[in-house]
């Protein structure tokens, strides 16, 4: 069996547990009705099912090669995303004026989901191309879009990013990059970027890049950076792809996973670009991207694990050994009480990741306009994140481990999943890197977006103990306990608090999480499978808060009271 | 850097944690002292340190092939296994009169542990012979004895473990492959075997298969089953490898991890095997060897977590990105909070492993004329087992994301600890059913050898409080939660215990953890960097139990109450 896009879940949480109809009533999205988005989710599940699922196993096999300097993509990958760019798909964020079907990112960060869950590998390519025209559009010159955007959302161009150098990845301000005027409005950019994320290919007339490079007077740090479209081939007057720019893929990396997705060292070398936004602006423009890119990367973990959960259950009930301890004749290994036990777990924590990846998008869609939607929509990202490649590493290793031996055969494909999904948790800025942005910048409103979600879930889980007196008291207990611990940690020093982000942020989805399955049991009045799941979640995973925000409390002094040398004996 | 056998620390746990002591004054091993030991550990250190740990990367990129029938190793494999039983290790727990070094299992468990730190793929070979030679001093005939366990000491001649078939994994009672006798006493093998572990190399004379088959009037399950020694190559009248036998290697197996060990499917076309034990009694024959293999397989995990704690903490040092927060000029990023704590949790729960692993070796060696140390043991195994190989696996996953995106470049090395480890929680009974074999089997003495554990760790926390007031306060705690904990899953059906397995088993690591951390802190008069280690763990990790025994005692009604369908929706 191959993946099959959960388009039902999509719509089940758009419907139940985020609030997904303020987004079709709010003005930005006037053009899109209820309908329109079920036929959306459809049409990309089948593309997600039918095309590109299928395609995954052969790009783990057969991984992008360097062949004579170009980029040889895996067996089917061309093809295939030739499909997504006609679909629309690449520009479904893109503005209507620039040619985009200007989508929710709600309903985007669906349709990216199912994306990464049929082929994470191949799904990179859309994903950095949707990133680079979200740019263009906030901070290019009305030359640049005009030039670029439908090149992009047609699929003929490509798109990448260009941050991370050898000494410069977590941090960016390092970077070393050169970038000189040439006197015609054109910049001469001179240097070696790593971990470039389809940083070429063997199908598309040109490759886009955005660089971060540093000009002359720019400052040391992050405040002399400056961002430019560096294309692989320069366009001639017409707009076409003309003579060759001085810039090359060096090789590519041997990656523990995502084989297909080629990622490149690439070296400009006086390659001319094109300034992007004002000159030492560049982190300004990236940030503006980022907050999207995160939410992409987020439900990466989430398409994974799903794609993960489906093989593990398939094996699960056709594998027969010992007899079902519920008596039922030939029944698989999934009446085990154990494996039933890990697939609840990995269903469990799939859909609480999925909720909160849309509860983002929709604060990010309704942030728009509303100002509190928009703080929302911030603190959510660092979770959405880092929540969920997490649980997509860790649902994809449950996956393994329900296949026993099978698991570590590499053709079964259910490590695969585990090795693709582990790169979700590092890039796009590391979990930790993630954490701390959500115990520092996202809490320097003094918690107010993130107290304003716990009165949510505490006014839910109130009018809920009528139906559900036990989950909906746990819910209530557990966001009241989340409560004190963010209080302690807005007491703690900046250090203190990093030291207790991780478990923090963990602590946060988790009782998240709590919320979202309650609502689902409510939705369904308290009885069915919904329900069901809640109850498995919320005796057996949401307890995990308690530990975690003891944890977070903890500040940094035990931790520094280890010296290097303490490690190290 | 290549590993390090870290040496001083198994002897720290020797001296200060486990009760070693009492293995050296035991009858058992009266040729054994405290200076030999400390010889033995220096000299198996070099060994792994300096010929070993620099063959573990070379394996990963060059697998044992098969080739022409024959499996290829990588490259130095053969050299360096000549040197493992040159300095006697393959043979180090054998008897002396069969010319084994005669050595306590605790002290084999720390070689065995070095071995596979250094090199896992590597260690497999002689762990596999090892156990072959187990199994033949216990249950062969006197003739098999003397003509096979001389050679596989020396290393001229290698052993395997057959158990597994395509449809008889977890349940082995299910195996097809077929005995008949031949009249003349031996006997006719025919069947597929799977997962099997250096089935096959270029450098021993001979390769000694011992083969669970079912003779004729075998009854069907466990109890019809007979283990059979059936060699590679026929021995003549003076015992020198003389025809080729009926059986071959059909394929190798493509794995995620211990590229090095060549995983092999075989066929057995009525190839010659000998009995060994008796008729219908292989399944007794193979527990006997088991319970060593589990430890065996244990340390497995705890090695693959020191290699990989060190060669984080060694990049951690020094990667240098953004300002140490101590304001320590030019320090890498061991100096950010979160970096800080990976790596100590790292560490702590290398300690952890390595003391249950040490503490589970002292029991059994006591145990051979102690009862009740024996059921210690035997309780301690499996938490050994699937512990510490888990732990193996999270370790080094840390170790990957301390690297950052360059944990996700296979030339870094971090990712094949992860990939490596993973087998660990697999093989030798996954780690579910290793915890299903605690709260069962385990626990069928009314947990008297469990509560004798918690007895001696709460009278050992009372007296540290004159020490370590609040840490000896929190470990007396969490060995009373996990009484209660114990006494409630006592109370429990089987499969509601089954239920529970996972999460007790860990549960119960935990809290030897703390024990053992506290012993560390109070062996140093609580001050010192074994205190500041177990202030952390005390801190940050123990608090883990509360949620798992809660988890454990839940029974299997929520879990059941989760259809295959409700699952799958």
């Amino acid at each position: 069996m191959t993946y099959r896009a959960p388009v039902s879940d999509y719509q089940f949480i758009l419907d139940q547990i985020v609030d997904f109809s303020a987004v079709l009533d709010s003005a930005a999205f006037d053009e899109v009705d209820a309908d329109t988005v079920t036929a959306i989710l459809e049409e990309a599940g089948k593309l997600a099912s039918d095309v590109i699922a299928p395609l995954d196993r052969g790009g783990d096999l057969a991984p992008a090669k360097l062949v004579d300097g170009v980029v040889k993509t895996s067996p089917g990958f061309a093809e295939a995303l030739g499909q997504v760019a006609e679909g629309g798909w690449v520009g479904m964020l893109a503005q209507p004026e620039n040619g985009g079907m200007g989508l929710p990112l709600t309903v985007a960060t669906a349709v990216n989901e199912m994306m990464s869950g049929a082929c994470l590998s191949l799904s990179l390519q859309p994903l950095m191309t949707q990133g680079q025209i979200e740019a263009l559009e906030h901070h290019a010159s009305d030359g640049i879009k005009e030039l670029y955007i439908p090149k992009l959302i047609s699929g003929e161009w490509t798109g990448t990013m260009n941050l991370t150098e050898p000494g410069a990845g977590s941090d960016v301000g390092a970077l070393r990059t050169r970038a000189e005027r040439n006197g015609d409005g054109t910049y001469a950019i001179s240097g070696q970027k790593i971990f470039i994320t389809w940083g070429d290919n063997d199908f598309s007339d040109n490759v886009c890049h955005l660089v971060l490079a540093r000009l002359p007077d720019g400052v040391p740090g992050t405040k002399g950076i400056s961002l430019f479209m560096v294309p692989k081939f320069l366009p001639d007057a017409e707009g076409n792809p003309g003579q060759r720019n001085s810039l090359k893929v060096v090789s590519l990396e041997h990656k523990l996973g995502i084989h297909g997705s080629p990622t490149c060292v690439m070296e400009y070398d006086g390659a001319t670009g094109w300034l992007v936004g004002e000159e030492h602006e560049g982190m300004k423009c990236m940030f503006t991207m980022m907050n999207n890119a995160r939410l992409g990367v987020g439900v990466q973990g989430v398409g994974v694990a799903e794609a993960a959960t489906q093989k593990a259950l398939a094996y699960a009930e056709d594998r027969v050994q010992g007899k079902s301890p519920l008596g039922r004749d030939g029944a698989g290994i999934i009446d085990h009480a154990d494996v039933r036990r890990m697939l609840a777990h990995m269903r469990a924590d799939t859909f609480t990741a999925r909720a909160i990846a849309l509860a983002c998008g929709v604060a990010l869609d309704l942030g728009r306009t509303d100002p509190e939607q928009q703080a929302r929509g911030a603190f959510l990202i660092p979770i959405a994140k880092a929540f969920s490649t997490d649980i997509g590493h860790e649902v994809a290793q449950l996956g393994v481990q329900v296949h026993g031996g099978m698991g570590y055969i590499e053709e079964t494909g259910a490590a695969q999943y585990a090795r693709d999904a582990r790169i979700t948790s590092i890039y796009e800025g590391t979990n930790g890197i993630q954490a701390m942005d959500l115990v520092g910048r996202k809490l320097m409103d003094g918690g107010e977006a993130g107290f304003a979600i716990l009165d949510e879930i505490e006014t839910f889980a109130e009018a809920a103990r009528a139906t559900l007196p036990n989950r909906a008291k746990a819910v209530w207990n557990a966001a009241e306990t989340l409560r004190e611990g963010m209080e302690a940690m807005l007491a703690l020093s900046m250090n203190d608090r990093f030291a207790g982000a991780v478990p923090f942020l963990r602590a946060f989805a988790r009782v998240l999480g709590g919320y979202y399955h309650l609502k689902a049991a409510i939705s369904e009045g308290g009885e069915g499978p919904r329900s069901r799941l809640a109850a498995f979640y919320i005796n057996r995973m949401l307890p995990e808060h308690t530990a975690l925000l003891a944890q977070a409390r903890l500040g940094a002094g035990d931790i520094y009271a280890l010296s290097p040398e303490d490690l190290s004996a």
